[in-house]
């Protein structure tokens, strides 16, 4: 159960897909190319499989825990939590103002793939402090950046998000947690959050929670939303704490999976009023929640393809040991059942989808690059579209994903899958939160079939279509067997996905509930299309390179060659049910279910 | 968290797919028409809902637990099995003459799906019990079959299965127990057998354990194996338990799912041997297990059916009373999910897969009732073919369905179905061993490769192929418009099918690792045809039946057709899975992984 960071294929998606080189151009960025990448990763990978990795399995077994407000995170939490602070893990994708080392989200993102990959419920922590410092850097005074960024990027304070209510889940609309403006500015903030992962633990000394809540007077719905920063203890003048906050822990949840992150409910105001600072301007919270949440819908993606790599890893390292049953083929004596074809095969769907997954991924860290920090203005404009776009797919298709690599890796386990202490398990029931939080894979597919796809007439969807038809020629060009057949495969699914767009903003403003019907198998479908590409881009490197590693970039050919023909035919299926089934489910009346 | 049999759902298979009247027209099963099946499935139901479901969760909460070679089952489980015994349900489908009802296997399907659906942990210890008694019955001798069948068949005692041990789980020719014949014409009986359901409980005063050996110089492999009746307490010649036998649990799993049921290491001849008897003749006892195995792994594929249900029931349940979000088409104030186009798309997945997997495995029964007591031998033999056919499809098919279906459950939840409280994540564990025990899914789908598909030149499976293409003529022919949808995807499908057959039947003998990479591919293609086909079916039920319950047909038309537009396109990509990538699967070499 140990964990191997795949770093050849993170930098090898670097270089050849997401295309180091150009982020290493940009201004601010020149010391961060492929010799950087690779010496953060190596020591990220000794961190990550040395010291956290060997307690994800604990944090299942010995899962956070609850008692009188407090909260006792697993043993050894408190210790890795120590060094990932000393290593300055946490400052990795933050501003070298604050305290950072300002490193390019495409090289981060390997550190956060490495990270969650080796305890999904350990990475949680430093994911949401991310999302905090991001918030606060974006919107909040420079009095408060000040008091509180270099804290957070250091790791000393973490953050929490608190958006979720009982009432209000995926509807921000329905918060109601309020906030009293008191005399010195400050604010009292009332009110009961719900699922707030690391809302109270014990590895840090402070918690800086970033919390929704509506001034009086505000409007109703969203756009009375403001954002305040309420932290578990007050932050005297010279930044050292002050009085504990009334802001309280009452219970954690017993959850399927992710046992060793802390689900709290946080009770704000109970004895008087939480002290709070309000962050930017009055309700523009949800506004400035959405900077976070963005940053997190990404790394929840990447989550879903650390815990599939991870659940390969184990399955794999299953597969090469059994031994059960002769060769088909006819062997004497039984084999390991990796030598079965469906074992094989298996092996095969998880590989190639998570290689798949990581390289859109980072491909999309690259766009985020880009779009922050090119000279030119066009081509930020055109890189944060990419990435606009690009998010809610990383973030839908790799959880989506995870759920059924992870099922796989059970699977590949036999019997011993179904066995808590093999591991297999707790991966299968990590993964199964990552199409729920942050928004759900419905969610996402809102937002890119919405704002994302319908709002432009399918711009930048096309204009994906477009690179993909140039890789087709690409292949074409070579006349290579393996190239030829992934160009078929690939035309055939851009094709879907070029008629789902049309179709999507063809119908969206007369056929709304039937378009909204086909928006997860629309996103789906863009992430199987999408994640093809990649595997056909990483063929051609293959093609061209093979000499350089010959064993890696056949393992690389025969992957992509799987995905054309295994993996891709299923577009069409998604492509037919977005473009027929909406009415369908449009016709089926409640009263009928 | 509540169950409610689907009774009226049940009987329309029964009469309109599965064809109760002709299973009532044969021989012995006067009795058992229409009328019968809606009085069983009326009583059935209300002990399944009033005293088994609600012990669902109170199993999953506080397991069967171990303790010095004994195992505490959950609280409530003893005096639930106590009212089965009561009930007679243990004797459903078993013959009269050993005080059984004789039940055709139609009905008492009906009654497995409730049971299971109620409980699965709970219903577990019947199914076993099954099992054994019906490879008593086909193979033991006349005075082991009067010792043991009347009371396995009245519930007082229970059966188990013993095939696995830590070398030997799918590959039975690696069984190393061993059977010592003593003088009396008894045996000793010494080994390890793991992951034995049941094997130790509380619920009943004896345990009949069936369990796999090799006799001193039998053949190495399957050949060698003979079958052995070795039960709990020693059985005296008036009935009445005698001694303790050398049979112990050692110790229980702790497990994903179905944690109520206890899942035995069990140690045999630790102290001088376990007094077993011999079952049938020497050697034979793989094929005799094979009887008690044909009869679980139908009943396997009815537990992915009944979870299914339970999930679709309880997440049905929660997306009409949360409210959340407005309406997409534009109402003022939030409304309840199931509003939402992807919660409904979600539910009629639901729906519409269970129906589908519902009405193939009735149908599959009504072929075993006719396969054992037509009058006319060919169509006996015709009916077994199709038997034979359809038990590893209605097995793999019905629970890999379970793990995607129970999947949507917990999603539908959001948030709260992460949370184990809310009941939908135990399913998701539940699911999870379906498609692993009593055989793999690849297990299942080389059966169906090998032995059902390509021995025969695939003359059964192209057998059903005709009778689909004889519906599609009958919704061509009716001309209306959601028949004409569906015999258009149906077509395609059953097109998609038979070119899968025909490659498989092609290349079987010549490209064995290839075809058989796409066996698990094929067996999900044949369920998902076979489904789409019997939605067919209903669907024409529905447009000619319908003024005798709009309500019910309505929902019928309009679920058979969600399932022609959006889950039977992946008939084509199933079939390219199979028909190309085999060759690319083989080309994975080890190293490359």
């Amino acid at each position: 159960m140990s964990y191997q960071a795949p770093i050849k294929d993170m930098l090898f998606v670097m270089q050849d897909l997401a295309g180091i080189s150009q982020v290493a151009a940009l201004p601010g960025f020149e010391d961060y190319g492929l010799d950087t990448a690779q010496a953060v990763l190596d020591e990220s990978a000794r961190f990550c499989q040395d010291i956290v990795a060997p307690l994800n399995w604990e944090g299942d077994r010995n899962p956070s825990s609850f008692q009188d407000g407090q909260v006792t995170t697993t043993p050894g939490f408190k210790q890795a939590y120590e060094q990932f602070i000393a290593g300055g893990w946490q400052g990795v994708i933050h501003p070298a103002e604050y305290g950072g080392q300002g490193f390019p989200k495409l090289i981060a993102t390997a550190c956060t793939e490495m990270l969650h990959a080796s305890s999904l419920s350990f990475a949680l922590c430093p994911m949401l402090t991310d999302g905090a410092i991001e918030a606060l850097l974006t919107a909040a005074s420079d009095e408060l950046r000040q008091k509180y960024a270099p804290k957070l990027i250091s790791g000393q304070w973490t953050g929490t998000m608190n958006l979720t209510e009982p009432q209000a889940g995926s509807d921000l609309a329905a918060v109601r947690s309020r906030a009293e403006p008191q005399a010195d500015g400050t604010y009292r903030i009332f009110g009961t959050k719900i699922f707030i992962t690391y809302g109270e633990h014990d590895l840090a000394e402070n918690i800086v929670h970033l919390v929704l809540a509506r001034l009086p007077d505000a409007p109703e719905g969203v756009k009375g939303i403001s954002l305040f920063v309420v932290p578990k203890f007050l932050v005297n003048a010279d930044g050292s704490l002050g009085e504990r906050n009334d802001a309280h822990c009452v219970s954690i949840e017993h959850k399927l999976g992710i046992k060793a992150s802390p689900t709290a409910v946080l009770q704000f105001g109970d004895h008087g009023g939480a002290i709070g600072e309000l962050v930017g301007e009055p309700n523009r919270g949800l506004e400035y929640m959405f900077v976070m949440m963005n940053a997190a819908r990404f790394a929840v993606g990447m989550q879903g393809i650390a815990v599939s790599e991870r659940a390969y890893q184990q399955a794999l390292g299953y597969a090469k040991d059994r031994v059960q049953s002769r060769d088909l083929a006819g062997s004497a004596g039984p084999v390991a059942i990796i030598q079965h074809p469906d074992v094989k095969r298996m092996l095969l769907t998880m590989k190639a989808h998570t290689e798949a997954a990581r390289a859109l991924a980072y491909c999309t860290a690259a766009t985020s690059d880009l779009a922050h920090h090119a000279g030119d203005e066009s081509v930020r404009r055109e890189n944060q579209a990419l990435y606009d776009y690009l998010v809610p797919i990383v973030k839908g298709h790799s959880t989506e994903l995870s759920i059924e690599l992870t099922s796989l890796g059970v699977q590949i386990h036999g019997g011993m899958g179904f066995i808590e202490e093999t591991g297999a398990a707790q991966h299968y029931r990590d993964a199964r939160i990552l199409t729920i939080y942050e928004g759900t894979t419905a969610i996402q597919a809102n937002d890119l079939v919405g704002r994302k796809t319908v709002r432009d007439g399918g711009a930048v969807a096309k204009s994906l279509c477009a690179r993909i038809a140039a890789t087709e020629q690409d292949l074409l060009a070579l006349g290579q067997e393996d190239g030829l057949v992934m160009r078929e495969a690939l035309q055939q699914g851009r094709l879907a996905l070029e008629a789902t767009i049309d179709y999507l903003v063809a119908n969206a403003k007369t056929q709304v509930k039937p378009v909204y019907a086909g928006a997860v198998n629309y996103l789906r479908l863009a992430g199987l299309v999408l994640g093809g590409w990649q595997m056909a881009r990483a063929m051609l490197a293959a093609l061209e390179q093979r000499e350089q590693d010959p064993a890696f970039f056949d393992a690389k050919l025969v992957t992509a060659r799987f995905y054309a023909e295994a993996l891709l035919p299923q577009a069409q299926a998604l492509s037919a049910s977005v473009r027929t089934s909406g009415a369908t489910v449009d016709r089926m009346a409640v009263e009928l279910f």
